[in-house]
């Protein structure tokens, strides 16, 4: 393998990863099976989004591939590289989100991306990352999933999940959006082949991370109350999407196809006015004790 | 009435009509109350936020006054006013949105601001309207919002009807948000005396706008159908407000109290991914026959 960015190795890579996380999603479920259709996108592109809605276990799930291709940088993603304002490009990109039905199963979300503009010297950068989103605490999850992380991203686990905790962020509310995970994006260090090299680490690491504490909660009794939680603190989730994330605005503005944009918007959400939780309660708790970056590889079980 | 703008004189309209409008609709949900309580804002400011939820029929009303004071306007407020960048200023609005739970019943919003540097030439301007997010379309009510518009806002009601289907435009969806009414922005017009006349006049035809629809509506039989269509329609309001309204951006940014500026949002909104409404149903209508731009005074009921 040259080190010589190459979009198609990517796509492959993706397209796999994709497929692997549709069939252990289907699995993880047992009943509900994922929409799949395949859009041309501008100029040579394809957007294959697969979404499952309405599942036993999962209430919705959306894993999509884009290879997406321009003539024009759109203003969102210019704001770090101005110089690139304006030029065509080419995109690769695999997202997942997963709302699970059950409240005690935390919400999860991972997205590996490469970009690259095409010259005699090629611009390129690789991002991506993967966060989980609780409603209800679970020390021995927050541990799991940091563990699988820190092994995924090896010796750049400390930065990625510093980046993490930054990038998901709920300005507005001064609330962190889960308990983290890693971020990475301008990613080049060592040069192609051996930053795809460390995606590839962290791709293959998102079904070992999450699918394990899916299973153990995904069938844990609940009634209303939970259910009321985890319908108020998607709307927190929503708010992240709609008012903050930078993927989002890039869709919306880019020109995507809005269902795929915003296809990680949950099935369901509240907005309960000026609500706190009871105290002592195990939804303070949540706010209290995990949604604060911490070490979690440091923590007790 | 002198011709020096007056925010004790604006603010004093603002709080009377405020008052009268919760009145109102407590007398229309005949059993839910409005959450009252005072918070100051920096510099000597008040907010007067009152918060109806879980009503019988109304499902969610906001109605709030504030009168914020700061230092230095955040970049939101001066896109369109540079020079005023970093100044002292002062602000008074009202604003009421009304989430019913019937789904035939229209969700309602309206505005009415005042804003003030003051300088030795004080730099003011009013803003403000109303306009209707109906779930079902219904004629007869489109043309009495219109015409109780047009009687409040008389000669500008051709502009400000153009206005408010321009800014109630959901662009990542190529969606008005609803059927419009009137909106208007930086008013001035024949100075302070004058403009606040107008003001009054709009301010006054809100609850004569919206009421009569809300009694006509608020007891029709709806089943399961009607509310899903409704949650899902009301997820087009959450996106409006938290990736395009200027109002709620300003909000986040202005460090107001997050509670308030977030108080629009529905109780409960749903997405369903790629979803088209059944042809020829009454919820293709309303997306063919009522989220279109048209003059609304002359189509028979």
């Amino acid at each position: 393998m040259s080190d010589i960015p190459n979009l198609d190795q990517v796509k492959a890579y993706l397209i796999d990863l994709q497929n692997e996380l549709i069939a252990a999603l289907e699995v993880a479920d047992t009943r509900a099976k994922f929409i799949q259709q395949d859009y041309p996108t501008p100029i040579g592109g394809i957007a294959r989004p697969r979404v499952l809605e309405n599942g036993l276990y999962i209430e919705k799930a959306a894993v999509q591939f884009t290879h997406g291709r321009g003539n024009s940088l759109p203003p969102a993603a210019t704001a770090r590289n101005p110089e690139l304002k304006g030029r065509p490009y080419e995109a690769a990109s695999m997202s997942i989100i997963v709302h699970p039905l059950n409240p005690y199963a935390p919400t999860m979300h991972a997205n590996l991306r490469f970009f690259l503009v095409q010259s005699k010297q090629p611009f390129w950068y690789f991002g991506g990352g993967f966060d989980l989103t609780p409603y209800y605490g679970f020390t021995e999850d927050a541990i799991h999933w940091h563990a699988t992380a820190k092994k995924a991203a090896d010796r750049h686990y400390d930065q990625f999940k510093q980046n993490c905790d930054e990038y998901f962020y709920i300005t507005h509310r001064k609330e962190a959006r889960g308990i983290g995970g890693i971020f990475f994006d301008d990613w080049t260090e060592g040069g192609f082949r051996e930053s795809f090299k460390l995606i590839q680490s962290i791709g293959n690491a998102i079904p070992h991370a999450y699918l394990p504490i899916l299973e153990r909660r995904k069938n844990t009794k609940y009634s209303h109350r939970e259910r009321s939680w985890q319908l108020y603190r998607r709307g927190r989730y929503v708010e992240f999407n709609l008012a903050i994330d930078r993927g989002t605005k890039y869709g919306l503005q880019s020109g995507r196809r809005i269902e795929s944009v915003l296809a990680s918007l949950p099935p369901l959400a509240a907005w309960k006015y000026d609500y706190s939780p009871a105290e002592g309660s195990p939804e303070e708790a949540l706010l209290n004790d995990y949604l604060t970056p911490k070490n979690w590889l440091a923590q007790k079980k």
